[in-house]
C-alpha cells in the first residue's frame, strides 16, 4: 500500500508548464517500478501524486528559487574570475 | 486538534471543475462529524483541506488516471466478450 | 482515487495510547463512506492514512497543546469567577 | 535537513491573489531563520514550500471558511445587540 | 529541488520492522536517479523522506489493511472452491 | 487558517532524541509570530505539526542522511590535504 507524493518545480515563471505529461507518465511508472522491485509492492496498490509548485512558492537557502539561484551563479561567476 | 487533508482527482479532464462547492462542504461537515462522534474531539479546532489533483497528476497501477482507466475498461469488455 | 491523511493528536502524555484500533477503523469506513456518498468514489481505490501526533509536537494559538489547554482551563476558570 | 510546508488560504474568493511574492519571501526567510537559530539546521539545506488554499477547499468548525467567518461574525454581532 | 514523500505499511503487525535500511537506501537512491534522468533535476537538491505507517493506520476498500487483506483472501478462496 | 508542518531529522542515531520539548515550543511560536506579523494571520487558527524523522528515513543528494555526511566530510577533508 504505498503512497508516493513528489513535489516539484514549475519551471519557467508564472506561465510556466512544469513537467510534461509523458514525463509525469514516465515518473509514475519509475517510482511504481522501484516499490515493485525493492519492496514486492503491488502496482494496484500504490498511488502516486505530483504537485507542481511555483517557483515563488518554493524556498531554499532562505530564498525564493529565482533569488536563490541567481545568487548561486552569481557566485560561481565571482569564482571564476 | 485533528487536522484532515483529502486529494481527490479533479475529474472532467484539464478544464475539468472538481466537485463543486456544495459537495465540499458535505465533505468538510461529514468529515468534522466523524472526528466528533469517533474521537470526541472539538469541530472548532478540526481543520479540513482539500485539494483538487489533475488526471495526469495522479497514478496508480504504475498508469495516469487516463490510461489506467482505460486499461481496466479495456479488460472489462475483453472479459465479457 | 482519493487520498485521506488524518492527523490527530495521541493524547495521555508521552506515554498516551491515541485511539483504539476499533476507533480507527470507524474513522477509516466512515470517511470512506463519505466519499462513496458524496462523490461516488470507489472504495477499492479510496486510501485513509491515520497520523498520531504526540502533543508537544503539535502546536495552537503559539504554544505546544498542553499548554494551550492549560492557558484555555485558566480563562475560563477567570471567567467564572 | 528540515522540510516545511506552510498551507494558508488565498484570500478574496476564486479571484484572490493570496500573498505577495515579497510576503512569501518574507515568511521563507523568517522560517529558516527560525530552524537556524533555534535547531542549528544549515539554510542550504532547508526548503520551504507554500501552497495556498482556496476558501471553499479549507474548513474548519464543520464548515468551509467564508461560512464559518460569516457565523463568527453574525454570533459578534448578536452579542453586541 | 524536488521533494518525496513516500508512505509504505510497516509490515508484520505491531512489532513489524518495515523495509531494512538498505531497502531505503535502494529507494532514495532509486527516486533521486529517475528524477535526474527524466526532469533533469540535482541530487543535491533533492530530498526523500519515508514514513513507515502501521497497519492499523492504512485503510483501503473501508478497512484497515489487516481486515481487507484478510477479506481479498477470503474471496480468492470462495472463487477457487 | 495556516497550518505548517515541519520535518525535521532525528539527531542521533536510531535512540536519538531529536529536539527538545522547549525547542519546540520556541518552533510552534517563532512560526506563528512570522505568521500573525507578516500575513496578519490569527493564532487561535494557526497549527504547526513537527515531524521528527530518522535519520536513515531522510535521503539527500541519493543516500541517507548519515551517508551524505559522511561522504561531504570525506570531501572537505580531502579538499583540506
Amino acid at each position: 500500500m504505498p503512497y508516493v507524493n513528489i513535489k516539484i518545480t514549475r519551471e519557467g515563471g508564472p506561465e510556466g508548464k512544469g513537467p510534461s505529461a509523458q514525463q509525469k507518465a514516465e515518473l509514475i511508472v519509475g517510482v511504481t517500478d522501484l516499490l515493485v522491485r525493492i519492496l514486492d509492492k503491488k502496482p494496484a496498490s500504490t498511488m502516486v501524486v505530483i504537485d507542481e509548485v511555483a517557483l515563488e512558492d518554493w524556498g531554499i537557502g532562505g530564498l525564493p528559487v529565482p533569488e536563490y539561484r541567481a545568487q548561486v551563479t552569481k557566485h560561481k561567476t565571482a569564482a571564476r574570475e
